[in-house]
């Protein structure tokens, strides 16, 4: 029987202001890619999120930005040496990976955020920043990425752990790239079209592509939307879904605690 | 003979915006004190300082503040509930130390910036709150504190490392005290004066006190201004001054590498 | 037939993040003070706010406050000079006024924010400050305030138009300021103890304390709390009973279009 | 007599960070472009600045830019809608021109800074936001721009008044645009080539360009550089040179006191 993990952003409230439903979307994942204060995020709900995921045994990673609160970390940011920017990845994951130790609940992964993770999937340069940044805090941690990406290219290169990360509800092109959301069919409305296309990538280890298409992937996790209106009922039918299919549901790693 | 550190607050620069001489202040100091981005400082301000402490053998630290660039940390802020403010801390000081260990150059103290550490000084729950954050990233971290303060007091209590910090360029009231600027005679101007104060809080183990008391103290450190004008110079004629009288200097704690 | 203004916080949205029902509670309202960028609400969200507000017929004003998004203003900020407050302060009306004045729906008041107002109520310099930066800005603008606050005396004091700002929901002391919620009773609950609160500062012209006296009041607004749960059922209810017992609403100023 | 203005970025200080030597810049010339706050500035130094300018006559006009802090607005950032950053443009003028009438030295013009006005230059849409923007809040500003770019042609088609700026230090290619800095050539280091330039420019109405030809300009204003090393001693010799050739300083526009 095939297991299989299902991750969210989460920890992207900051301040005064609340984002997404964290509670409800937690009894529904088992990974939480958690903000850094970069893009959203800030110690206390940084701390918050940390133990409401312990509590449940999801485990827990850094979900890193561009230096974007305003943005959201989703302005596309240019003009920055690469070395500036390994900097600020560093930064954030260490300022993740110390609280999260502090409370007990180890981080085990990282996941790059909205337009630095859009603009490092398809920038050599930009994948490779992220690759020293993560090695730099911490080889052991595993980075989540797009399959046939410059980042997860990178990543194995580099000898970085990589969990294959794919959508339920995107279709993909024949170069294994998500479908841009301007084109027709691009978000899968279908349930039932959505929950083939996960079983096809996780049990057969197959992509299918609007062109037709198989590509091999080794699926190692599903993203699942927070911060969309109706995110916790999309995430808990595309669960029961999946588990009426037969899939299990676990994090890819491991808290080390 | 007598070993002492000099400390000053280093990489206090902000993006464009520069702060201090810190290379020429490396050149006097032996343990620099580095701000973590919540008052000064950006990741790459911090990397390149680490790296410039690391190259002159300088121990370095966490330098923590209230969150507040705009304030540079000096503004006094209350109304944030005590285990907020030690997210704040453990944020900042997890963030420092996972850098400086990616840069092979482990940090070995903390010590808290502007109205928080005034604060602190005087606040038993906010030196709590201190001493909880250090002790919850790396409780083998030195705290670098006033005498007889609270935060001393606390550190002590909670059988927290210190090292205990003394001014050559100010007064003791009666209480081991600081002298409020606002008092005729806080500063002393006199370069003999200040001399005399180092050498006795160093190889006597006292404080002169302006009520005509001595004070015991284990001074381990002094602390060194260096964005003011004419730090660099202050501090060298203090350096030498030390040295000419037999003083030896050291940093109070060596990375761990 | 009287005649009463109901006024509450607008705009304090920021970013990507969303705070109370704007939209909802603008059905009830007649006059919204607008956040200014410094502890919630940006460029977007105020332009947005103007003009859901100028749709409605809604006068708006400029809702300042210390500089301090993370803590949305609630944080007690201290160390400041009066000046630079003061400066503060005419940055942020002016960049209100001028935005309105753009989108051709002129602003009519000021009305400080959190800390800064708290602050401001009971401290005669902070007052001062506010008085100057109004008046730098424009001296027509409306200010609204509490009764026997610090503010209130030095707006009148200095010939600034003031509007009086009273809660249905809380109880005054003798000295005519609001009972501190640590003090029980300080909330009121029942809706018709409400109502008759209200009734008797706006109909009567008294406030009637928590020791049993009169203090004369000029009621010129009712402050409409936006960003709590339940907020807009509770605006609606008060607004409803009042128009039952006769009572009319109108801002307290009209935009000079 | 020809007489020309000498415009210099100012008031690029931020909180605790000093940039710049605006004091001895403002003895050089004549109109001063002033940071509103989003790439530094803040409302203190804004005041200051507005008054260290009106002391001396000179002219002060807003320099707005993109929200960017931490990047200097040097970032490049994309993605924001173009309503969005018409709304921070008009939000940055308006808290510029508010403060300074305030002070009573109404600000005379507007610049766009850093990225953004690299970005518009060459992209329409992004062009007409910032006239949008200006016209929303005073159409009697004057719109510093380069010759030839699109910032220029929106705004006469707009019918905004243009103040036409030219780089003494800066060679052109044969569009008019300013050579880029990767190009061999790009900038001017003999003292002499450059003041023929001003004088060609200035004089005759002509730009030399490094294909040999010669495009008409009325230039209306020269760009001195304010935040680089030796700075003032460059800006005093090009503006010494200048006036032993017969030339007159003056703004381009005066501030309508």
């Amino acid at each position: 029987m095939a297991t299989i993990d299902l991750n969210c952003d989460m920890g992207e409230s900051f301040g005064a202001w609340t984002m997404g439903e964290d509670e409800a979307m937690m009894e529904l994942i088992t990974t939480a890619n958690i903000a850094c204060g970069f893009h959203a995020g800030d110690p206390v709900v940084m701390r918050d999120t940390i133990l409401a995921a312990k509590a449940r045994g999801i485990a827990v990673g850094a979900h890193p930005s561009f230096m974007d609160i305003y943005g959201f970390g989703r302005r596309r940011i240019s003009g920055e040496r690469p070395e500036d920017v390994e900097a600020q990845l560093i930064y954030q994951i260490a300022a993740m990976q110390g609280m999260a130790a502090a409370l007990s609940w180890p981080i085990t992964h990282v996941k790059t955020h909205g337009a630095l993770g859009n603009m490092a999937a398809v920038d050599q340069d930009l994948a490779q920043v992220c690759i020293r940044a993560i090695k730099a805090v911490d080889p052991s941690l595993v980075f989540i990425t797009l399959p046939y990406s410059e980042t997860m290219k990178a990543a194995e290169k580099a000898g970085l752990r990589v969990a294959c990360e794919v959508y339920a509800d995107r279709t993909y092109d024949d170069a294994g790239m998500l479908t841009s959301r301007q084109m027709q069919g691009a978000v899968i409305h279908d349930p039932n079209q959505s929950v083939d296309q996960v079983l096809s990538m996780v049990c057969d280890g197959v992509i299918p592509t609007t062109g037709g298409k198989k590509l091999p992937v080794e699926a190692a996790t599903i993203c699942v939307h927070g911060d969309t209106r109706g995110a916790v009922d999309m995430a808990r039918a595309l669960r029961s879904s999946l588990a009426r299919h037969g899939l299990q549901f676990a994090p890819f790693a491991t808290p080390n605690t």
